[in-house]
């Protein structure tokens, strides 16, 4: 049977957080009696925010949510799960090619940590082919961003490429 | 914030229950209060195995599991849902042409009932490719399918086409 | 260079038609000079709706588009194309199992038929997943049907549906 | 190391053999000691061409061929292998929808059969899209079918559907 | 009803123009009035000709082609495409991957221009896998790519690598 | 017929070889006289480890199969495979992601050598989700690789990561 209380952890890059991220945050802050939303620490990547920008967004975006924090993690997604006494990952399906990769990555945190379970949330149909990067691109050409992110990362994402 | 008791259907064919729905059932029993096992009745298919067959094999699978029931439901999904007071669908996910009807129903069922979630697992990889279809195919054809379904579930298909 | 008038084809089985069927059939009808709506009769498939009945409902939706007719046709599409003098095909395309499937025959009709192109739109985000079947499906189990036809191809098949 | 002589098997319905079948055949036999072609026999699908008929129009195809015997097999494809010692089965791979169910054969027969071998040849671009099916249905509606089949297949479709 | 004169844009990369990108060229070309094929400028991206150089290589394929124009955009494509009166955007599709990004793009932007429509005209069989990368790795490799390129983009691009 | 002696090069990057390179490479060693497996060298990508570490892991990997040598390639597959007189060039397939990548190459080396064979074996389920990069992101996050990599592969990887 379920343990008492239910903590799930929705890891990402949130570069920056798009209204399909905001939509999977919601449904799974429902879902579970607290959910954690873990910004990733990758030096490998280029990010356009910093870390700290991230949380700020995410935090705005999660504010009526009461049982929703924001927090960043560096190294293994399951060792940050475990950390926080968590025992569902919870990610947003959006189409074929999230697919492939996200059933790779789930397998490799089964390997690694059977006790963990990633529950799968599909993307609404409108937000199924936004993603951060696309709306990066349009931002950096100045198109307009306001279907894809909410007012304020829309703001901020002018603001990157106004200077 | 999430309700008091998390209930969850499982629904599906279960013509017969294969190891990977029995994989599914086990882990979604972990991580739901109850989880209700709908075996879908579907005037539109041939099935090999009646519906009180089917229910009797899952019952077998899930004997040890005091938070599963068994149940048969005819009409629409989210009707059943909802009667049960069930806020979770669970379905597996097996590999791409799962993908397409899984997101189709899945959409259709949220455009039904908004209030009601589908949450899917992965298919555990040495599963990935198991079916009900290839299995009874299998099985038709006098070929060994012990490593598929559990020994119960083997007997009745071998029963079914001995005779 | 483009000849004086643009005829297209939108071929399909519409049984019934979806509001994915009608946006494809608007947005195409805006791009050429004349838009031919074809209800393909096929022996072979088992269809709800007779084709006397799609062909009225196709009617229904196309009322306010004057460069738009519904026809019947038998037989290969490509030899209906010529007979109307059409040049180009149109379809949707809606998902991965679609594009396989619609590549198949596009290419098929430019063996049979070079000189005429097959175009493709996308389906609209909001109608990605919403087929002819999937809404036969839940109204055949008394479901709620309106989010993916208009009311009046609702009406027709709760009337199949309530004898 | 490899065993003194490679046999492999083919198999298929071929109902009827398409240029891509032939092609699959072609490039298989020069890759080992002996093909045999296996015409499998399925109650279960309704095929157009009798079994027959079908050895028949492999056989015309293959006659250039010294090391190719076309054969009809029922029951399990791997029982079918081990008779004729051969350790390899021959697949041609299309596209998208043929890699799933491919995918989903070739481990179920290596759970049969771990000695056996399923080794895929990717289907010549030309003919990635051409299948028995869309043939039939071409011809069925009395389209040139001259660019998808050998002269001898389009004469014996052309003479079913003559009747 | 169609506008008196439809005007379409091809856009793309074309580092370097392979067959599969002058075939849609030449296709497109024949359905509408007039065809503009955009050379997008991209800073992110590392190209192996300069903008001029692919100018003058889909110069000389287009030379026969008398309603065909190239032109270099920068910055967002529905901008180009709205300032040169065109309501149409081409795109041909090639494959799996192809589709998903494809999706992705033309659906931001309708979302950006809902006025302009994207159509997209199937790669022919022949040119299904060929793409401007795998043809630039070749010719890296010192290895033929007489049967990706034209003769002079084929000599541009060996031109290059001896270097 | 089959010429005398069948030569099959396994090509990769194997950076570093994973359990399911080497369930591959045995797989293949039983089918064919001799496999050579071929370690690319492409200064385009970066290299975790070095060529000559590389082919050191392939040989432990390798050490009971008697007809696998380990080579190290520069330039074009296909005037490797010709210059060791190989007439098949084996490769895994994994998933949907690969299948695509997989088809472009296997398509463009038969344009470019059409009497090399290019065949494919479908990698075990419980490595299908296994690539080098994850197993790359693991080790550098200080997770347990164990289940994907051989014992030494292993050592070698934790080593690149505890400097």
């Amino acid at each position: 049977m379920m343990s008492a209380m239910q903590i799930a952890v929705y890891p990402g890059s949130f570069d920056p957080p798009t209204n399909g991220h905001v939509d999977i945050m919601r449904r799974a802050a429902a879902r579970f009696d607290r959910l954690i939303v873990g910004v990733g620490v990758n030096s490998a990547k280029t990010e356009l925010f910093s870390v700290s920008d991230r949380v700020d967004m995410l935090r705005a975006e999660a504010k009526t949510l009461s049982n929703v924090e924001i927090e960043v993690f560096e190294g293994l997604l399951v060792e940050f799960v475990k950390q926080r006494n968590a025992t569902v990952v919870v990610r947003g399906l959006r189409a074929m090619s999230d697919f492939e990769s996200e059933f790779q990555v789930a397998l490799a945190n089964r390997e690694l940590a059977p006790e963990i379970e990633t529950m799968f949330l599909m993307t609404s149909a409108e937000h199924m082919f936004v993603s951060s990067s696309i709306v990066k691109e349009i931002a950096a050409l100045g198109g307009p961003i306001a279907g894809f992110v909410s007012p304020e990362v829309a703001q901020r994402l002018q603001a990157k490429h106004s200077r």
